[in-house]
């Protein structure tokens, strides 16, 4: 009857930042990927129905921790999905449209130390949604799109009683990808983002146009939390070997953010990373938002 | 040397309650059974003896969370048991015999919109025990009894040092079952009921008696907390479909739950479900004891 | 893609302490070992480099609770490691260069009941580290040794920014086991056993001389945590039964902790046990450090 997949990451690296003494980290800035473990399951309905299953946790190795604690154990994944013909329903905690809208231009793979994601947030929002219902069509030429909604007794109470709603538009079709992500919580302001990506064969290069509000949730009369800017971007792979660049621009707030990633591939699970992060510009403050005005890791991360 | 089966279920609907916006709904009343994962072992030691363990968590699939918190992770079950000729012995956290007992007359399987359970607890107690204690005789000719106790230094600080005991008879054989259940922390007031089921082929009936107290720890000195009523329901299948009415009346309160369910399998590991709850009546505090005065919820749930 | 072993224990005794009604015990002083579970994974990287990880987490059976919390959820084991001809490197959560050395001397496998470790702890300190980053060597003809250290802003903030040292030299070949283990808080006192054992045959014999100061972390400037002493026992084994007699003595203190064990294997996975241990001397406060004067436990253990 058991048809579950038990699948996770251990990322571990060691640490620089300006002004703090070298350190072991587990689940931080300078960490390729969280580390968790998974289950997932996929049952066959019939008649081209699927029914599918995912959770999640984080977990920190350094002591062993759960990153989301007891109320968020399984955070990182947490849902029921049923696909087929139709597309698909995912009904739970999940990562959100706007996320997988991201991963058009964003080229470290969502890592931990993404300028992207450091500098605009997941198209200025969190990652995932509690208690997410979420549609997505099925793939007409390339293109998908995906709309989520959060009903309202089910978004936070410091957003009153709105509803969210977060959305895609996907296209991906051999060399190029292309996204569009939005997000909205009623009677406040809404946050988008919309970029892509080409494959050159030598080098990949991407690039966005972010505008929202930090933290993804501005009241509507106000427009003080104001995000805008662009990314851009390359990888080189060489080999088993790959180096990106990216670098996240916030114009409004004249603050650049820079990553440098070098990988090594040990296996096809397994590689070494080296990342070194500069956050461009002290909050009002005085207050660098990833803790330090740069930051140097040397890691590896094991997928199973 | 590994021998462990990983198993669980997802279950989320969308409720509908009165006076409350639609929402989704994870580990919530009107979800046939609350999301969990599992493990499970048994191994064979010779001579007809075997050793078998459980541990079982529950997640809230809206969140992530563990329901249990972290003091609860894994309080569905976690109990190690011996069993062979002699019967079984079971030791740690599990369902009480009580709620065994109960099986025989419960047509929901004890779902969270189940109206014997919402209105009477099980057998007026909770479904588990902590650090139970519990010796199970083989099958005599359909037969079978347990009895378990939660020694002094194990029971809650809020019924003092005393002990608990828990105990059922259980009839099974082909289209009959028949039980009572008995529970009672020393010092405080016992809780009994007895019911059973008939299965006719066309449809199953049931029906009990419940005389306990709620919450099922009522001191020996009050009839406070006195519930006495009965329950009576039936299960009509049809195909892959079935419908269950199921009533719970509390005589003495003069309040009647009732619950009517549809189930449409979709998979032998997946169906989905439709279930209408009406709370019979406010408490004293002019608050239904599920919430609102009645809810629907139309859900989907998948063990793998 | 999939490689993860799960693996566990569960283990429960009924217990008796002086004083104190008879209990259920899962996960105390009176278990061989604490009911846990755990997933570990080992990829070959080619050119004899592997990657491996473990990750464990400890459940009180009695209630299911996360015996570490969910800020400890997996503070049994949480580490990546790479292995070689060089020897290995371990990142992350893991039982001390102390504990490994401490294995050649402590006769019942570091069970809950052990006089060394209830005595001594696991020298001096506890038995695992957060954020450690261990080196072993490749084994030289039965000598190993393994060196790690916790980086300065990775120990507690008690021990103030300071990095901590922990190492042992074992030498295993045959019937003889011998270790040195050491472990020191920068500006704080180190903490030495010294020990070993040798296999009869007929009866295993070990003794190690333990001098280190109460909890590990004693400031350099005082010597009242001083702990100084010897632990004495032997194992007689007779077909699947075996018994063991371990002495611990403080002899600053004047204190003898004795612990006796007895086990018959039911199978290579499950055994029954009965156990008994008695705390030399009340502390100051007039309170033994195991809760009772004496205490007796009979258990099973079950590991899958």
């Amino acid at each position: 009857q058991s048809s579950v997949t038990l699948y996770g990451v251990m990322d571990l690296s060691l640490v620089k930042s300006n002004g703090i003494s070298a350190q072991l980290s587990g689940s931080g800035l300078m960490n390729n990927g969280n580390s968790r473990i998974g289950l997932r399951g996929v049952e066959d309905l019939g008649g081209g129905l699927k029914a599918s299953f995912n959770l999640e946790q984080g977990i920190n190795p350094e002591s062993g921790a759960l990153t989301g604690g007891a109320a968020g154990a399984w955070n990182r994944a947490a849902f029921l999905e049923l696909s087929g013909g139709f597309g698909g329903v995912r009904l739970g905690r999940s990562l959100t449209p706007s996320y997988y809208g991201l991963a058009a231009w964003e080229l470290t793979g969502a890592a931990n130390y993404s300028a992207v994601a450091n500098q605009f947030g997941f198209v200025a929002a969190g990652a995932r949604n509690d208690s997410q219902i979420a549609y997505t069509t099925p793939n007409f030429g390339g293109v998908t799109a995906s709309l989520a909604v959060v009903l309202k007794p089910d978004t936070p109470a410091a957003v009153g009683d709105n509803a969210k709603y977060d959305l895609n538009v996907i296209y991906a079709n051999g060399p190029i990808a292309a996204a569009l992500s939005y997000n909205k919580v009623q009677e406040h302001k809404g946050n988008l983002a919309i970029g892509g990506s080409y494959d050159l064969g030598v080098a990949k290069v991407a690039a966005s146009f972010q505008d929202g509000y930090a933290g993804g949730v501005a009241p509507s009369n106000t427009t003080a939390q104001k995000q805008r800017g662009f990314t851009i971007g390359a990888t080189v792979p060489v080999g088993a070997f790959s180096v990106t660049l990216d670098i996240a621009r916030d114009t409004k707030a004249k603050d650049t953010d820079v990553v440098i990633e070098g990988k090594y591939a040990l296996s096809k699970r397994t590689f070494a990373y080296a990342a070194y992060y500069n956050d461009g510009k002290q909050d009002g403050a005085a207050v660098y938002k990833t803790g330090a005005k740069n930051h140097l890791g040397l890691g590896i991360r094991h997928n199973f």
